[in-house]
């Protein structure tokens, strides 16, 4: 270690990465006798004639949903403030660069490896072995897209206030562990899936697995962080710090919708289940009418037409719909979409009256809505379609004659994806707390903007940027350190 | 609705929204014993085991026209100014929103519903009873993206003075009503398409039933509200109002021109018409022509290398060949392109001389360009293929030796498309003046920037927006309120 | 001539472009009769049930292609000053559409035509005559967008200071004859491709013939055009000149990150071909180990987290993976781009070093990671894909007992590109800058920024741009105009 910082930089650096490769090449040497996969797709092709098509299809939603990526990039910059963009396209571009890498070679094998026990799973390291296989990278390939989802919803909760180091920490840790671990219960073939009610915990596309994960997480590192200083004022009463840019969030809303029918349709991962034109639909009107009601109920409460809540509402109707997504009818992904619309205002409301900061609403639309969707299917679940196939048994909610059965599953599964997100959330917060002497930049750098403390730099070099700096600095001085 | 006023506002939104909810349970009720169609996805399959690249191709097509909304939001935001972004970015988020709920309901049953007399459909309301069909879903997907389109056009030619609730309205119309109807009579089996000339009038892909319904209508928008304040001097000079960000106008093309790719060549609405690759093609040569040719005609005309005629002649070149874009080879969408180009400058032009003010162009690229098109099939048409069928009688224009039948189909079209939303159009706005007490907000609203006076924002509020205002109020007042 | 200059503007145009139309008739004329091949699909699709599968697959791709353009455009601007973004804006819009129509009229033809002693193709003109088939549209469509990225790559190395139409003549050339030519060698069965060293010089998706041509052309534009004023301070060192929004830059980077998928996977021109599952997760891999790799090298360095350097490190992981993307493994690809992160991060401190600027490291991101991309096939090739096909013989790498073969004909590919890319690049802009007068803008227009000089308007209207133009000018004084 003294031999490596007395080197001069370069060859440090090197070294460092150097390392990283001798590591992967003894992954290689370990894993090279094991070819028994396909890793051409000759066979895979002889097998399936019609492959070609799934192939393309999965490819297709894995892009569309990376783009999410950019989405999140943009809504979450233009709702935060110019002082603090270079710090969040840091924080999202590294959660799904570095989480992508953690879920490579830890979190994938966990998630969909061969099963022990229903909890966890123990093959795929590093898509090694018989991991290098077509079949096996194409899932990897979407779901990987799916970990990195769950890591950047987190972000916005978290925003203008967490170092930037802590937040790599927790990328690793979620994308590892954390995400991967509840998804196998749900999609691995862990317990949840095979509650004794219903079809077992559902969730078609993950407004559990993803959303609330992602939601209940961020609502853990906002709570352990405190609120943002200058956000309530003396007598606690929330103060809107408005985002920096609307025409960037606006933008951030329309690449994630789009980006969403392939998180919602592919989630099919086969081109045979033609249900993908019901859930694409389904996703349209929810999306469509969580931004209608969001907008109605906010402007009944304050008179104002007010586009970040109508843009979080679509959001929120997205996330909603993506747990029922292929179990229900259009008129009833419009219901599901005015609930989520109604839902997000209110948990907007709620979490600044307990003084809860979220700088973007990430709670209220991810994680309260995650949970509706989850109880949604257990509602509104039609009967027409059955656990990712066309074949029964179906899933079939309390409206449509299948009593409470589905709707049990589903709470089950809102218990424990809250208790473990929010759960490891606080303990992962508090433990990166105490280890880094401090997971939240001091007053004065968050005063002046993260871009400067831990950049260096600015992401608007030239324009002015101009902020209401004074009452800031009074409210630090008032709060000591708004903690 | 005394007791609606009376309640606290949380209750008085969820009582809008649960009454919202009660009708669509309403039309459940109804609507469940009729499920006599394929709402899985396993009959159809059956029926048609290469359903799934269809479906793919569908519904990835349907995601390109959607982030149209995205491309739409930022040019027309790049061209306006600063502060009018958050007014234009709700409009551009609700039209969808609202519009998509509209055509759910409504539009899509009138559009392609059983046809009554060729004038309208009657079946498929809310996509409910025989409707929850994959494949009627699946077509609902496609087309919901073009009824948004044809709404969203109109924002950029009413933009920076319509009040917002008027627009909203606007939205509901437009999409119930106005495009649905004209659109069954070209694309659901109506009146148009069986014209006893040619094939009938024929539209490819919608520079008729989407750009030119959406161009008119805006045409009819701008001449209702009057230009304003500053836009035309005491002389009735055209002044420019440049728009306040040059990187998001052509953000917003390149966005546009990708999503076109699935507007044109997923209107085959099938995979195996393999002339897609033709339509790609066509539809590439046709936007890089009219962004060449608008930047030629506007630098011999004012010696400028003016980007916004640029990106506009892309936009134009890609409105015009939207029409031809099955029936001609790539020469000749180059032509088509070029020509584009030349009429959207001349179009900008003339608008400006008549003082009809159109802020970002959408008439000449959108109505004049859509009109274009429409001809263009007459003309070029090289009778290679036929309506969406490589089968036989095949659309031939008139340098092709097909004589003007054609030609005399396609003007026919255009007349009736003029004629029907421009007509529309005005009546609808007129009306909506009268209802709201005035479509337009105050001078003072205008000049201040409706974000702060429609909804008490501003959309870059850590930025300082400078523009003249001196200017603007002298002109206010000399012009009483710019109408 | 004079004739032309007399005439009233509008007719003037219009005679250009009537001119330009006349041209495209002669063709057709000469074309027309040759109508052998399958412009409709019909013939096409009896004859390979499985092509729809196949067309979806390369459109969607090409689409994916496309976007690329609007990440370039953002990522140059967001990396370049406020003053020059119109300019940059126009170059990244024409680059595409000029060199669209440029390889549409002569590329395409010189690189995939009838072969002529392994050095150019001669057929296909125009997409005209026998090239009017659905198969060589396709091939076409898929072709512009990849000569389309290796023109913008270059507007990034020759930003803020090259002039217009220095730019527009460039873009002509490279889409007519640099690109095509190099491009027949390896994809259009030239020489390259047959080498007789291991499987021939492969490049999977264009390490070397997209990113290393635009990349040291890139270098020859830089070298040629000489540093912006205020670059370098007196002694030579260099200053940063810090880009005007981080939030666009990484929204380019999302985008072209995005697009890549379709780069890279769509590469197969097959969807038969299931190692597009392996690619995929390759260009994850890749790009996210850049990222994380260029961020720890740079932070080394220089104890900042700089956000443009792992944007920067993405892209270059990007790039190195595009010609072994399908014959390595996971573990491979995220090595490949570790090392990919640590090139860009040495090639930018090095660029600075000798005194080249290349605003924004285009050359040490697609040069110099062309290169190592080229270099990586030979090195990491696992023997398992072979050359666009299941079936081998395989390309196989020195690390899998490939001995050296396939490395060396990979370095006499390098060796080629560069000579090929850089000399002519040379060659090019000294030539353009004897024929124009001068390729750079005047040091008064490079200091007001190019948006006023070449474009009269500026990119931000309603904004105040702030720069320390005092400095620049003391520059500019002292090095007499920077040059």
């Amino acid at each position: 270690m003294k031999a490596l910082t007395g080197m001069r930089w370069p060859w440090r650096a090197l070294s460092v990465v150097g390392l990283a490769c001798v590591l992967c090449v003894g992954v290689l040497v370990s894993a090279a006798p094991a070819l028994a996969a396909d890793p051409s797709g000759a066979e895979t092709l002889a097998d399936n004639p019609s492959a070609p098509v799934d192939y393309v299809w999965i490819i297709v939603a894995a892009a569309l949903v990376f783009i999410m990526q950019g989405g999140f990039a943009m809504l979450t910059a233009g709702l935060c403030r110019a002082k603090n963009v270079v710090n969040l396209m840091m924080k999202n571009l590294m959660d799904f660069t570095i989480g992508s890498l953690a879920f490579f070679s830890v979190g994938f094998a966990l998630m969909f490896g061969a099963d022990k026990g229903g909890l966890f799973g123990t093959t795929g390291w590093f898509l090694a072995g018989d991991s290098y296989d077509v079949g096996t990278y194409l899932l990897f390939l979407f779901q990987v897209m799916f970990a990195a989802t769950a890591a950047t919803i987190v972000a916005g909760a978290v925003a203008e206030r967490l170092k930037v180091k802590a937040y790599f920490l927790y990328a690793i840790v979620i994308c590892s562990i954390i995400y991967p671990v509840y998804g196998h219960w749900v999609w691995g073939g862990g317990w949840l899936s095979s509650l004794p009610y219903g079809m077992g915990h559902v969730d078609f596309a993950g407004s559990g697995v993803v959303h609330a994960v992602g939601g209940f997480m961020g609502l853990a590192g906002a709570i352990v962080l405190g609120p943002r200083i200058g956000k309530f004022d003396l007598k606690g009463k929330a103060r809107a710090i408005p985002g920096h840019s609307m025409v960037l969030a606006a933008l951030g809303v329309f690449i994630l919708w789009f980006g969403w029918y392939g998180f919602n349709a592919g989630s099919t991962l086969s081109a045979s289940e033609l249900r993908t034109a019901v859930i694409a639909v389904n996703t349209t009107l929810a999306a469509s009418a969580g931004a209608v009601s969001s907008l109605v109920v906010i402007y009944a409460r304050t008179k104002k037409l007010d586009v970040g809540m109508a843009l979080n509402g679509a959001i929120a109707g997205l996330v909603a719909i993506t747990a029922p997504c292929a179990w229900v009818e259009g008129w009833a992904a419009m219901v599901i979409g005015l609930i989520a619309g109604v839902i997000v205002v209110v948990g907007v409301l709620f979490f600044d009256r307990i003084r809860i900061d979220d700088p973007v609403g990430a709670v209220s639309v991810h994680g309260l809505n995650g949970v509706w969707g989850l109880l949604a299917v257990g509602l509104f679940a039609d009967g027409t379609y059955g656990n990712y196939t066309t074949e029964g048994p179906f899933v079939t909610g309390l409206f449509y004659g299948g009593g409470v059965e589905q709707l049990i599953a589903q709470a089950i599964g809102v218990v424990v994806v809250v208790a473990w997100a929010f759960g490891l959330g606080l303990i992962l917060f508090k433990l990166l707390d105490v280890v880094l002497g401090g997971i939240r930049v001091s007053a004065q750098e968050e005063i002046a903007g993260l871009d400067i403390g831990e950049h260096g730099s600015s992401a608007y070099p030239n324009f002015t940027v101009v902020e209401d700096i004074p009452y800031l600095m009074a409210s630090a001085v008032e709060k000591d350190g708004g903690k």
